[in-house]
């Protein structure tokens, strides 16, 4: 059986300011009203016989992944939580190891989660022939047909033809420079490494056992520590840090005997920068794509992406990329968008925050926005989602104010509890122990007001917890 | 005696989103820490024999010209609310006859709230030059000698000496094209015509009367129907709605044989775009102007300017002007910035509000900002001022919510007053008669959860106002 398998362990800090180390750009509705997440898993489950798929991901993102599933109405095959990001070869390890503890027989599809695919005839038809292959034996990596000559992707050359569609891979190539790239593209049987892989989960284990042992042994002993939580997986957190850092291609593809390449045209993006979005976006007649509250006046060119309450307003300017996030804008030209990895890097020297966090920061209960802050308060709107909690808490420097402005609130303060509703408000003192809690069918908002000498998220102890964070 | 005359009249769209109509440029801390109009006030006060300066402005603006003098301690000497905008002739006159009720032989030096003078020995000077040629009847305009060949500026040629440092004005010239404005600054003989002026007031109202009897007329019978609100001089609104709408140039400097010119340098700027602001300010190596919290890199020949806790991050990009606001954010090239009016007048077609109030509105009592809001309720920051008290009010449609975070705030809720204090709050019932106020020495800071069907700002039944705006 065909099983998905989706690899969210990227950090797309070339998309800051809207992609963030909390929120990468695989959870972000980049494009439509979808995730690329959510989008990639759509496309999965649409595939002829495939089984739910398995996502690989960082434990920050655990309730993330849940929700956005949830979301799409898409089942769960099983959400393994990474400890630590080991790259690629480990990721799928794990993911093999979780399929065929079940299914023995079973086949991956590998896919990461922050690719775009237009056009998925194309797609389901080349996962046909790599179906092939793979129940053959051979570990069959998707070519994508270059449009033009890319420098920045690896390429790989094919060989004999093993079927119609599928050839052995003769080799894999690094990012080549403009003119060896363009020579790629003329001579036709070169074609972009997209990280997207099928084959059995019995014949990549074999061979990552073969050309990676210690990857092979980190990972299963990993897989073997693993205890479940909620939802999650979470797998042995030592015996995952003591595999090597590697990828799929050098640790497994780059070695095998077995490596096939099935040559595919489908709309392929991995929306790796700012301006690659704006080349797959839908433009206006200027060459523009605008989102959100925009008012432009001899624009040409431009990805311009405006955030709530907000407007942005252009002049006179061409090829820019602006994004406008609630505490950070980007302007930067669209041929140096490289470098937001150079802004992030600065925000990470600084020891600030604005890479790690979106003002807006989501929670398993839902999600909290600091709107306000002062020297001794600060104000935040909170929202809880139906027949969710918060934990069971008090803090030691700081009192609250919550005022319900939607939905009723059920709240815990000492040895009190009742409900809240629209337009009524409580008092957490200081020291209280405290919860809230929506029993409702519809969200819960309210603002809460705090109030002290200390107001940093750390001040918080947690006595009870529903998702197991106490 | 010499008086000085701020008009005040602008409204500053060509430096939206930081200019507003209700806050416009000369209101703003443009460059350090004042604003364009207290530094001229205080110019204007250091002159030797200078009488506390009269301003005539918008009654939108009045409070803030009575704040802004207190701020730097500068007497105030009228503050002349013209009912409508006429234009510079009869607002000089406005003032020209509030100063001779006390001083028959008051000479008055009028200069626009919003100029930049870097020299003010040089202006100085010029201003004693021009006093001399006051007293003998003539009336002077500054002009300002040419740095380069500008378009956006009238000009005025000079004719015989009249004085060392004063001469007849010869011809004033409309704003000229390229090759002229390069032809007159290569002659030498030609000035811009910098909008300050210096005469006896006598001399003003008597040539006005002769040239442009209608403006005499109506500024006459509008001043004499003056009535006076709180520190403010209310002149009659019908009377001075009768006035053509006309500037000084054109109603008297044009027509009289009395015109003289001094010319001087003294690093005059009218800051009439952000590209010439940005030419003004002190810049970087890069020649960049950067102001707030911006990280730039390789950006060059830039003004760049973020607003509170928000971050601006620029790639590559060169001779841009990116502004940015809490509700609007503009991004212009340098050369195109005239057209920031096209923007406002897109605004204003669209029925918007981002031309006319900042998010944070200023009040005389405070002010307040709408940090958040939502379907059904609004959340604002209000500041009430030491002293100050906002007025017995009630609402029909909204219930608030009152938590002070910082200063003692006193209340009164329907029959009841009471103090609040840091970390206190309260409710205030739909329909209840309520007033707040700042009794203490510090500063009140308080979160309003405003929670009901409709939330405008005409929501609002003054019952009693200390600043007559029941």
């Amino acid at each position: 059986m065909l099983h998905p398998v989706v690899l969210s362990g990227g950090s797309g800090s070339r998309l800051w300011p809207l992609s963030r180390q909390n929120q990468p750009k695989q959870f972000l509705a980049l494009i439509g009203d979808r995730s690329l997440y959510q989008e990639t898993v759509i496309r999965a489950s649409k595939l002829p016989g495939a089984q739910a798929p398995v996502t690989v991901c960082s434990g920050d993102h655990r309730f993330m992944v849940g929700e956005q599933l949830q979301e799409v109405g898409v089942a769960n095959g099983g959400i393994l939580l990474e400890p630590m990001a080991r790259n690629t070869a480990p990721a799928i390890a794990l993911a093999a190891l979780h399929v065929i503890a079940d299914d023995a027989d079973a086949s991956l599809l590998v896919m990461p989660a922050d690719h775009l695919i237009e056009d998925e005839t194309a797609f389901r038809n080349a996962v046909a022939a790599a179906t092939g292959l793979a129940d053959a034996g051979w570990l069959v990596t998707f070519g994508i047909t270059p449009d033009y000559a890319e420098t920045g992707y690896g390429y790989i050359l094919r060989g004999e033809a093993l079927s119609d569609d599928g050839f052995k891979v003769e080799r894999f190539v690094e990012k080549p420079d403009l003119a060896t790239a363009e020579g790629y593209v003329a001579q036709g049987n070169y074609a972009w490494n997209s990280g997207m892989f099928l084959f059995k989960a019995r014949s990549y284990l074999d061979e990552l056992a073969k050309h990676a042992p210690a990857i092979f042994a980190a990972a299963k002993a990993s897989y073997e520590a693993s205890e479940s939580d909620l939802d999650f997986i979470r797998v042995g957190k030592d015996e995952f840090a003591a595999s090597p850092n590697d990828s799929i291609d050098y640790a497994v593809m780059e070695r095998t005997d077995r490596a096939a390449v099935v040559p595919v045209s489908c709309g392929w993006s991995d929306i790796g920068s700012w301006s690659s979005l704006w080349s797959v976006a839908q433009r206006d007649e200027d060459d523009n794509r605008h989102d959100g509250d925009v008012i432009s006046i001899d624009t040409k060119g431009s990805l311009v992406r405006a955030s709530d309450r907000r407007m942005i307003a252009t002049i006179g300017v061409e090829d820019l990329v602006i994004i406008d996030t609630p505490d950070a804008t980007l302007v930067a030209r669209k041929d140096r968008v490289q470098d937001v990895k150079a802004i992030v890097d600065r925000l990470k020297a600084a020891g600030r925050q604005e890479h790690l966090f979106h003002r807006k920061v989501y929670r398993p209960w839902g999600s909290y926005d600091s709107i306000d802050m002062g020297e001794r308060f600060q104000v935040k709107r909170i929202v809880v989602k139906p027949g969710a909690a918060l934990s069971l808490q008090k803090h030691h420097k700081r009192a609250e104010h919550w005022i319900v402005v939607s939905g009723v609130a059920e709240v815990t303060c000492d040895d009190k509890v009742f409900d809240l509703h629209e337009n009524e408000s409580t008092y957490i003192p200081l020291g209280s122990v405290h919860r809230l809690r929506n029993r409702g069918t519809e969200p819960v908002e309210l603002i809460e007001v705090q109030s002290g000498s200390y107001l940093g998220e750390d001040d918080i102890v947690r006595l009870e917890d529903v998702y197991g964070r106490s």
